[in-house]
């Protein structure tokens, strides 16, 4: 099997079926998997999403609208429905997916939606939406199963059969007191396998992983996959428990998060959307280009420094492009590598300080390298081994800094709390061009007038 | 909660606790959770790591062993401990852990370790060992619960509690036939919930998603997302039941695919360990470099055909530095919004035509703009309007190939069946740096001279 991609047969076949009655169109729908009809739904506008909603049955919209890819607006779509298969929608939708829905909204429909609901689904979204979107609270959903910690096993079983009717998947019990304080978890296995008479409070493991509700979601993810679980309980600061986030919500969460690393090494504003248009990628880009423009004039203004070696030694501008070139590749590698490994793991002080004498001394001895390649077309072609010394120096000396510079700036940044990721290619090559301008220029000037 | 890293506290007592007995050794590791002392392993040496496995009891030295960075070597570790201590721990290994691990080995201590296995256990390992790493079967567990769907629901259950004493977590409960045929999938709670009398056969769900075994890791990772699976299993061409990847293996996999995306595009062998050492990134980096600066010496050999107008219009040479950096700057930025596209999902022909599309427009708006800045510059700092001029129509044209090249030349790559990021920044950049350094110069030796 193949994860799903649009072909010009479903697409051919999507529009004959819109075309014709609402029966064939409830046929072909019938074809195809709910987050597939959500990528279908990339291709239509609005009044043909809302049609296919409306012919859908309720739990299948839901899923559909909690699968849309917010770019496209889930929000908008359900807005625009008939108050009562909005109603059936919405309660279908987990709180999780509803709140991410409603609080893309304006205020109006916001309001308007959650007075429509039951007091308390209303009173739970309420509550979701105050948390921060990127936080464990703003991820978790608050379906879960909980079974009091004085119950028997066969009371136990009951409930989690109870509770589960209106669940798809659960993996783990929670196992709470009176006051909804979490104790501990328990599987379905351990409580099916138990003898008869057993109690919860015998049952559960008391040694597990939560976190609290303000706990970036970043985090979050590092945790589920450093300790592999499926899930994780949200507690609040009395460590009652609140609700859950699973593991698929964070591999969302994980690609938005990768998304948004590699968009910001490369000057690509974190924000823009992957298949927006020309003019949010104008918006996105241009301000870090013209950052780029004056660190580049910087940067060029070393160059009009040295008008007397460039006039009589023209050559020298070609050569200091490469070293220049060299440096903020050097560099870029140094940063990629440094990001990444971030963003895996917390590194120490002295892992982060092992990390930067490691970039210098790659630096350098990359920069020896392909110094000496340098060295020898100078003397070769250009019949000048003085300048190939010159040449030789200049590169080292900037792919030094280019390693210095590519560990060196992200692991500050994430020490005083900027995002490292912030410190793209463009930050760092600036430092790259300039002494890769300086460097051969002045040894020049010295050695060569 | 946070994520767990080392700190000076636990090093010290790590310490500590090894120069004492083993006793206290043991007292100390029971703090500890088995993938924390996986990273508390990082600080050890071998013998250390090894004393630490042998006070360990078997389930948990396998956990410690199985969630072992590759690159601390945990086959080595397995290799060194004895016979008997060894059998243990394979035993409580789930069978795609031990192949993993036992895959690093070299042939003899492969050997060696499948004869002392039982013969179910490594003929199950010596078939995992089959499957290409980054498969869907080098990726399984064999370790699953299937019951025949002639079973009734009494006899299911017992046959699933039975199946899971020796597992952890099981999340599906998996159909088949008598020739182990996959025919539908079915959760434990459908099963409970069940009428006494019902047969699996009217319990199971036969719309399923499910893999081939040879089908490549990263398309696996994308089904699980799509369609927020907690496993997926795979079989054979004749849809036999070989194992199922769950969706922890998949956090991992995104993990690696992710930092392999990041390296590549910045021009890092995708092979080179992040905490590796200066060896490893010497060898990992320097034919990159090599590459570029022949790449570069290509650039720059432009820059000696216009010998004449570097001499007469010395400025000019610090104008093109910018046009060039620019260029990069703007390719880098097409090319990591596309790569990243392509990795989230499969473009359309027309989708990768609109691609291109956008990004020239984006080349082209966001060359005028910055073109505009360097004219006034130009004019108002140099006194000169025509290289303002020459410069403007440099910048726009640099900046429109950059589009071009950045978003064509890793969807022509896609297209042919080569990684998209490789097109690394370095290639990419070639293309800026010609133009950028050609256009400048040939303007203002037609118009300037």
């Amino acid at each position: 099997m193949q994860s799903f991609e649009i072909n010009k047969e479903d697409l051919l076949k999507l529009h004959a079926a819109l075309e014709h009655g609402d029966d064939e169109l409830h046929e072909f729908l019938q074809e195809y998997h709910a987050s597939e009809i959500a990528i279908l739904f990339e291709k239509l506008d609005v009044a043909d999403r809302e049609r296919i909603i409306n012919i859908l049955p309720a739990d299948v919209a839901s899923e559909v609208i909690a699968e849309m890819d917010e770019e496209h607006n889930p929000g908008e779509l359900l807005a625009g429905l008939d108050p009562e298969k909005r109603s059936e929608i919405i309660d279908e939708l987990d709180y999780d997916d509803a709140t991410d829905i409603i609080s893309q909204m304006d205020e109006e429909d916001q309001q308007e939606i959650l007075e429509e609901m039951d007091e308390e689904d209303a009173s739970n979204i309420r509550a979701l939406l105050t948390y921060e979107e990127d936080t464990a609270g703003g991820l978790m959903d608050t379906d879960l199963i909980k079974v009091n910690i004085r119950l028997n096993k066969k009371d136990a079983l009951d409930e989690i059969i109870r509770q589960s009717e209106e669940m798809e998947e659960f993996y783990t019990i929670y196992a709470v007191d009176d006051t909804d304080m979490l104790l501990g978890i328990v599987s379905v296995k351990d409580i099916i396998k138990a003898r008869a008479n057993a109690m919860v409070a015998e049952l559960i493991n008391t040694d597990f992983v939560y976190v609290k509700a303000d706990l970036d979601q970043e985090e979050v993810a590092r945790l589920i996959s450093q300790y592999n679980l499926t899930s994780i309980p949200v507690v609040n600061n009395d460590m009652r428990l609140l609700g859950r986030v699973t593991v698929d919500d964070i591999i969302d969460v994980m690609e938005q998060e990768n998304t948004e690393d590699i968009l910001k090494i490369s000057g690509v504003s974190e924000d823009e959307e992957l298949s927006g248009n020309w003019k949010d990628a104008v918006k996105s880009r241009l301000p870090w280009l013209i950052i780029n423009l004056a660190t580049a004039f910087l940067a060029a203004s070393i160059i009009r420094g040295f008008d007397a070696i460039v006039v009589k030694l023209a050559v020298i501008s070609a050569y200091m492009t490469i070293i220049a070139g060299m440096g903020g590749n050097t560099a870029t590698q140094a940063l990629a590598v440094t990001v990444r490994r971030i963003s895996l793991s917390n590194l120490s002080d002295k892992q982060a300080y092992n990390t930067v004498l490691k970039e210098i001394l790659v630096g350098l001895i990359n920069g020896a390298a392909n110094g000496l390649i340098v060295f020898f077309v100078a003397m070769f072609y250009d019949q000048n081994p003085k300048l190939g010394l010159v040449l030789f120096l200049a590169m080292t000396g900037n792919l030094v800094v280019a390693g210095l510079t590519g560990a060196g700036i992200p692991l500050i940044l994430k020490r005083v709390g900027i995002d490292p990721a912030v410190a793209s290619s463009i930050i760092i090559t600036t430092f790259t061009d300039c002494i890769g301008f300086f460097l051969p220029l002045y040894l020049a000037s010295k050695l060569l007038l």
